[in-house]
């Protein structure tokens, strides 16, 4: 009639569907004890028994470390040696470095991938078809956090690599040696998978304050020697140039973003990734020095550019989803105006609220855009996928001003064609592009042609500047696809907007 | 046969069960702008009737404002004169201030209640009888965290009251004019409410960072006068002493402290509310200067005083999950090493870590402590609840060593007691009894008695305290109930550890 010592009337009414109290859990020291330190496991094997991952489960990782990743191998090799097979890999994005993906793929252990973008050799290998038994699923950075939203992407396992965490798996990108800045996309992951391994390389003393990745939602932590190299995060898509052709593309760039009609105090910027991109980011502030315009703040990969003009009291804060250097990196702990994001918090459609629909101005680069001002940054003139979709078509939902910045043309090939080969951002979110050769505007904003033409900016027409490729260039050839669909290209609210079928050989 | 603009495939097997891209987004000049602002809303009755809020439905709140809090009966009339009845209010506590929530149950616009504790009028009424269709549902700050993730308690719409946000939501309880500090019991609302109403005294420009509410889980903003009266987050319980008494508890209780075999480098200490325990901070700071002993955190409701050992450089880090006063409130702000851990991160025995597990050392304080070492903080000697769980029972389950200070007679009225009135922590989870009788160890504990005999400090049994205290007073009459059950007292795991039976009058 009644629970713990007397107290509680378990038939009361009051309390139907109520549990009585059992009694306390036992709590003499040992079990204290025994309740600390223990998330931290003693292999990558273990944590992966222990997650309980099996056969045809989805493991996700983030792409932080960019060219430096050095845990996507390593738990592959360990997931293979448990026999495990038909994983789905989920990475925020993979490169170069993850050509090793391939002879997985080969061995039956990776069956399927979600990821932002490839490149080098596993990029080419799945290119040419007949390797990964179903279509890449390519979506944007914040797409992947509406894919978890959905329910379609749900880890079962995420092994997320950090530079140090504390043994409750309290963790940043700030400590420790291996130091990648921002963890934007991993609090996605850290978020929706149903187990979260932290693989670190190092544990520190409880708390590990300010904490990016927290406690609660972490389940086990491994110690291996390295998770990434910071060294290679600026390697390949971040690189600043010193090409004059980039430099020129660049400063024109930066004359659309002054006179395009966005340039006044309180602004809000974001200047991506690729040569000319990053390189705007230092015109940039020379041209709110001279008319004394300040930015209210600069969103998505922060480069050591972009903190300088942070630093210079140009840029109000920072909003930091991937740090694209070492600079961008230890800035976010020592400027307080320098914060992260998540990959939800900075793009996602699904999301309550996403950063990209307060910005101003985008600079974005293209590998292709088609007289429609379509855009592709996945495939090559060769028809291979080799590079990603990052934050492309969610910055040009959401930005007032998009600008792409691109030469005319690259080793004898335009850049303008008639039809993109792989549609990644549609033309009606594109405004403005800038070559080496002109600069265009996208007919649906005449208001912008016309602020340009009042500051003297030369706009010429995409058709016209196609015409001059073509000239340069002649028409390329027609790139050959077989009837495989090897990459299915899904828009930033999940819809197919395209797909990438097999480059014949 | 094929989708947006010929590039889909739709009848494709690879595609199946996905959505072919119906085409951009309209993405006009006035659409981004409508895009907006659009969570900005009017005025309170908006923001009601925009959540669909109706009958039944679980309203939520925190009261980091304490004895300030404006929120909570601003947001009662305007449900009332939308004619909605028969809620659930969910405030993570209830105060003095709270006492025209009666006229609500009265007239049946509340009907549940689910808070951490009760005081004044309202705690008074309520436990007199008759007034409440349905028990309250009474939490600890971790067990609230732990019901709103099993499902029991999920509010329909959260409003949280906070100084400032932007206008896409992005809040911190450290800037605008009504600061409050942590906001780590609204973090839980925020996380689990379905729709989450912002209360703010002013829209900043976006982004408001550092963010402790994020964007991406507010739905609705609105902007009144005033949230709360941050002068008046220290009135009540949180109060600092004078009192000669206490003084003596506590420097008894930091004699304890340091000689209970956990006054190490690197230990860590909550000392929760109540004049004593807050004074135990004071005196702690002194004996880590002269025993050279520096704490690695502090946890819990922080206080000026802790504030203080951190900044003279005796306390590492400051983990907040809520300011008890406005000095802590503004530390978050200008110190990196005082950082806001949620309700979950602190305390929840459903989450996969919290912080309570870590502790070294707390500091509680108790209304009533029996025989057995079990202790009341919610009802008074006359049977009415007047107190609040809080995260009593949380640390007291998670601490290597539970110091309970109370003096032995309130208003000649024993503390220690045959049998608590109402239990919220098993005495199993309570180490050490300190009153200005005397000091006595929990017989569970023989070697924590053995320190504290080995440096001088005279222990007692809590049966010679007891006999002690009926010496003086004589032995209290007791309370008479009748069967209602006005209070249900869940323990951290949800289980039903006591009833509250009504007072007879």
């Amino acid at each position: 009639m009644s629970g713990w010592q007397g107290r509680v009337p378990t038939d009361a009414v009051e309390l139907a569907g109520l549990v009585p109290f059992a009694g306390p859990a036992p709590s003499t020291q040992a079990d204290k004890d025994a309740r600390r330190a223990r998330k931290v496991v003693g292999s990558l094997t273990e944590a992966i028994s222990r997650s309980g991952l099996g056969d045809g489960d989805t493991i996700s990782f983030h792409h932080h470390f960019r060219e430096g990743d050095l845990l996507i191998l390593q738990v592959l090799a360990e997931v293979e040696a448990l026999g495990i097979r038909g994983l789905t890999l989920a990475s925020s994005s993979l490169n170069a470095c993850h050509g090793d993906v391939v002879g997985y793929i080969e061995r039956g252990v990776v069956s399927r991938i979600y990821t932002s973008g490839m490149r080098g050799t596993l990029a080419a290998r799945i290119s040419r078809g007949g390797l990964l038994p179903h279509p890449v699923q390519v979506h944007s950075h914040g797409g992947r956090a509406a894919l978890m939203a959905s329910g379609e992407l749900r880890p079962k396992v995420a092994f997320l690599g950090v530079s140090a965490c504390d043994e409750f798996g309290n963790a940043n990108g700030t400590s420790g040696a291996s130091r990648c800045g921002s963890l934007g996309y991993a609090l996605v992951d850290a978020m929706f998978a149903e187990t979260v391994v932290l693989v670190t390389e190092q544990v520190v003393a409880f708390p590990n304050t300010p904490a990016v990745i927290r406690q609660n939602r972490v389940d086990l932590i491994v110690v291996v020697e390295r998770v990434g190299d910071p060294s290679r995060i600026n390697v390949g898509a971040t690189r600043t140039t010193t090409n004059p052709r980039d430099l020129l593309v660049a400063r024109r760039a930066t004359d659309v973003v002054e006179h395009g009609g966005f340039f006044v105090d309180g602004f809000s910027i974001q200047t991506g990734s690729g040569g000319a991109a990053t390189a705007v980011t230092d015109y940039l502030g020379e041209r709110m020095e001279r008319r004394g315009v300040k930015a209210g703040w600069a969103l998505g990969g922060i480069t050591g550019s972009m903190v300088a003009l942070h630093e210079r009291g140009l840029v109000g804060r920072l909003l930091d989803v991937q740090s694209f250097d070492l600079v961008a990196a230890s800035s976010l702990e020592r400027n307080p105006g320098h914060t992260i994001v998540s990959a939800s918090e900075y793009a996602s459609p699904a999301a309550k609220a996403a950063c990209v629909d307060e910005l101003d101005v985008v600079i974005l680069s293209a590998l292709e855009i088609d007289l429609d001002y379509n855009v592709n940054v996945l495939t090559g003139s060769d028809g291979l996928m080799m590079g990603a979709s990052g934050g492309h078509c969610d910055t040009a939902a959401g930005a007032k001003l998009v600008v792409v910045v691109a030469p005319l043309i690259r080793t004898r090939i335009p850049t303008i064609v008639e039809r993109v080969t792989t549609l990644i951002t549609p033309g009606s979110n594109v405004d403005v592009l800038v070559t080496d050769y002109g600069v265009c505007v996208n007919p649906r904003r005449p208001a912008v042609a016309e602020r340009l033409a009042a500051a003297g900016i030369k706009v010429t027409t995409i058709e016209a500047l196609f015409a001059r490729a073509l000239e340069i260039c002649g028409r390329p050839r027609a790139v050959e696809t077989t009837d495989e669909i090897v990459g299915v290209v899904r828009y930033r609210d999940g819809s197919v907007i395209d797909v990438v079928r097999a480059v014949a050989s």
